[in-house]
């Protein structure tokens, strides 16, 4: 597999740190005039578009910046790459649908970085929810916390970081969607950049409260106030309530509590999402469900920030 | 002070477990027809307002079923008569603005059952609150989880019940004041009856976002589906999140991270909130902040129930 990865603001780790023997960085550029990109591997370009057309690589890993991703993600799928993007997929409704177009007029693979669902205690909720039944699932609970520390300049503006609401909020979004496995009804949200450190327009807060289909609830409550001296970058949590019982993962530890009474569960070893993503692409499996997944979530977050914005409860 | 106790549906034993030398239940009377009261102590009367005419207490101990105890508390203030009572303060804003009018008109002290917020872990948070700096606060998470259990037939009708939001909810809400110290600006909710084991419309779930003053913001998640197997009844939480610091309370524990990391607090002895009151009404001290706390969480309760109806944000 020939990659070429377009910039360098994302999680391109995912990729960096799992290539197998048969996956290769052919070529990288950055994804808008400003981003600095360098790498060890693979051939320099100065403009993604040239070295989409002069390369043809077989895959484009595309993290630039958030806002200004969509485009590329575009161009890559109407070149017959595939395409594993940071999420949110785009910024905005309209590109959005332009990238569903060019995906469903493809053969192509289409994933999304949501990299933190493979961690071992969410890969563990997963596995347990596939083997036991917790009834019908009623409420799911999300929480991202994360420290604020030295945002990069493209965060400060909506344009190109798209807001907390996609960028943070699409890993509560993405779990609500996976756990629950329910179409979203309404959302509605707040979110304020008030104390943000002088980070422009990037809000430091943000809580979500979600309708899913059959009258399940979800709630999603997002920060940037962790403090620095906390032990990890993150606070994660989620929380899924069933009728027949409750899992949870907070602080590394996943618990569950039934009718056999509260227990925490040991924790599985971690997939890797890149990986995943190969193996899927080569077996031919899971095509239609990965770019669903990342195009679904991209549509919540922007519903989601689009309720935010005007204060109001929006019906899908 | 002579007590007389009204119903027999909510937190009673927060006065019979804590009267002192100076207390006594002189009398008990249902709240509404139908309610079965029984007390080893003071004189049985079948009608609360004979009760009141003939005895005239000097305190009232409203807990009769939540959506009828208005009249009560209503007729007590407007007799002179100090009022303990259960949460919501009324199942209408009607009766609501009512209670407000005959307190304001008169010089007794109202307080409402928040009895829980005096329980160890949530004392230690507000302790810590007031001699701690956690900077300005700007998210408070709040979650209620209850067993089902056998809800008496009262809480299947909202005219007697008043709502989940209402009844479960109100301790949520009375947190995110009580802590955050910030007026409500926009509610937003949803709940669903889904599930609540054929109690009739009691909502056995629901969630809700806040828009406080300054731009601060809260969540509630509320259900009644902790498993009947779970160590204790509730799973009770909050989280108060300040930018220079965020403390919570979860399983009996209390924990604080900030600029020196994180750690548990020590539990300090819980006062009781019976005795708080008395306590209060003989000194003469907090008698604005009683009636306040009560009656503006009543009021959030309401509008909040109001916007899960109609899934609609609410400005106040």
């Amino acid at each position: 597999m020939k990659i070429a990865v377009i910039g360098s603001s994302g999680h391109k780790n995912y990729v960096f740190e799992t290539l197998d023997r048969q996956s290769e960085i052919v070529a990288y550029a950055p994804g808008v005039e400003g981003e600095e990109v360098s790498y060890e591997k693979g051939r320099a370009y100065g403009n993604w578009k040239t070295l989409i057309d002069e390369v043809r690589p077989e895959m484009v890993v595309n993290n630039t910046w958030y806002g200004s991703a969509a485009p590329v993600t575009l161009y890559a799928l109407k070149k017959g790459c595939h395409v594993f993007a940071e999420k949110p997929l785009s910024g905005t409704e309209e590109e959005l649908a332009q990238i569903d177009k060019a995906w469903k007029e493809s053969s192509v693979y289409l994933g999304g970085m949501f990299g933190i669902s493979y961690e071992s205690p969410l890969h563990t909720v997963n596995e347990y929810l596939k083997s036991h039944d917790l009834g019908d699932i009623r409420i799911i609970n999300t929480q991202k916390s994360y420290k604020l520390g030295k945002r990069a300049d493209f965060c400060k503006d909506r344009d190109t970081y798209t807001g907390t609401i996609p960028w943070v909020g699409a890993h509560g979004i993405d779990w609500i969607y996976r756990y629950g496995k329910k179409q979203f009804r309404t959302v509605t949200a707040f979110h304020s950049a008030v104390g943000n450190g002088g980070n422009g327009s990037l809000e430091s807060i943000a809580v979500c409260a979600f309708k899913l289909e059959g009258e399940a609830l979800a709630t999603l409550t997002i920060d940037y106030l962790r403090p620095g001296a906390a032990e990890t970058h993150g606070d994660d949590r989620t929380r899924i309530v069933g009728t027949k019982g409750i899992i949870e993962a907070q602080g590394g530890k996943v618990t569950v509590v039934d009718d056999q009474g509260t227990r925490e569960l040991p924790l599985l070893e971690a997939p890797l999402i890149f990986p995943e993503f190969l193996k899927d692409i080569r077996a031919g499996k899971g095509r239609e469900e990965w770019a669903h997944h990342a195009l679904y979530v991209t549509e919540i977050c922007l519903k989601t920030r689009l309720a935010a914005d005007r204060e109001e409860s929006l019906t899908l």
